[in-house]
């Protein structure tokens, strides 16, 4: 995680690389915290991260940092990884299947059922430790960055759970069953951009390195 | 800043209570980065959130992250705070104010000039330790701070600097002025929410502790 870098490396330190980026977020989640306790809050979004965190790390993602109910995470950002899209992709998956496991737990606990929107974009972004003087994180900056994070954004509209850039899915076709979703109109950008919603084929998620 | 708080406290806890958000985001930076060397754009965002947490500190405000070139920050969270609403719309005039001095500073050095929106909106939140039991951040959640982003991003349509909601100015309405922007409809609410575009006077601005 992300404390792990910060204040002890040289503030200005960084380059442009080619990364993915992952976004997750809670759907409806905001509305929904409204009406609960503080503490039911905090206990759900505790559930929700511990079970994320461990899947992301599992998959070679960093997690970039928390927002709310959301979370943002890099892949081949930290250390070069020729597998990142695979790995991003891999990771959406099972994020997926684990947030299904969270939810059944916590609606046994009275909760209301939890969905997630994902997006997964590549491409380069500057990547390093941003920040003031007295405070830096390691993260990445750049339209790739808004990319993923619009695309997370459309799979409400979009009634998809996880949704993929044509970039990142250019590197991943061999390995994923994924539907075309549309040109999606991203703002920022001025021609829309091709996205595929990744399926979950119920099975564990192919692995990008042989066992 | 949040370093300060994570990992030391217990995991599970939070309540419910009225605060002051303000989101701010340097406009167009990351089309501006696409042509810059990395590290060039490490450098602008440095001198950049130096001088924003100056700013945002001797304002009794608390630095919640970074996001890329923009900063989430919290006024009343950590202590509680009865001129946190002026607290809030004074740091955000001197965060202009001190923009333009970085700004000509960095264009002298052949840098491109910056431009910020800030949005900022007072209301109940969930406040507390948000995360996994490995890590976890003082931050806030809710429908409060969902608008005040949301704000942040309308002020580029409205072309103004400073967009406040009328929660925020019913609290701050004898110490600034202000200009109504109209209603505004945010994403994820059903009604239109009317907001005022805080007018930067050139004087200091005015301070809510009789000094």
């Amino acid at each position: 995680m992300k404390d792990v870098l910060s204040g002890t490396a040289p503030a200005l330190s960084g380059e442009r690389k080619r990364i993915t980026v992952m976004f997750g977020d809670l759907r409806d989640f905001t509305s929904m915290a409204e009406t609960m306790g503080p503490e039911d809050v905090l206990r759900v979004l505790e559930a929700f991260f511990e079970a994320m965190v461990e899947v992301v790390q599992r998959n070679q993602g960093y997690i970039d940092k928390f927002m709310g109910d959301g979370l943002m995470v890099l892949f081949g950002a930290l250390h070069d990884d020729p597998w990142q899209g695979e790995h991003a992709v891999k990771a959406a998956i099972e994020m997926q299947q684990k947030l299904r496991q969270v939810s059944e737990k916590l609606q046994s606990e009275r909760f209301q059922p939890l969905r997630m929107g994902i997006g997964i974009n590549s491409g380069l972004a500057v990547v390093g430790n941003i920040g003031s003087k007295s405070h830096f994180e390691f993260t990445a900056l750049g339209n790739t960055v808004n990319v993923a994070a619009r695309l997370e954004s459309a799979t409400k509209d979009h009634h998809v759970d996880i949704l993929i850039s044509e970039h990142t899915y250019d590197e991943v076709k061999p390995s994923f069953q994924v539907a075309k979703a549309g040109p999606i109109q991203v703002k920022g950008l001025t021609e829309p951009i091709t996205a595929y919603s990744v399926e979950d084929t119920g099975a564990p998620a192919p692995s990008p390195t042989p066992e």
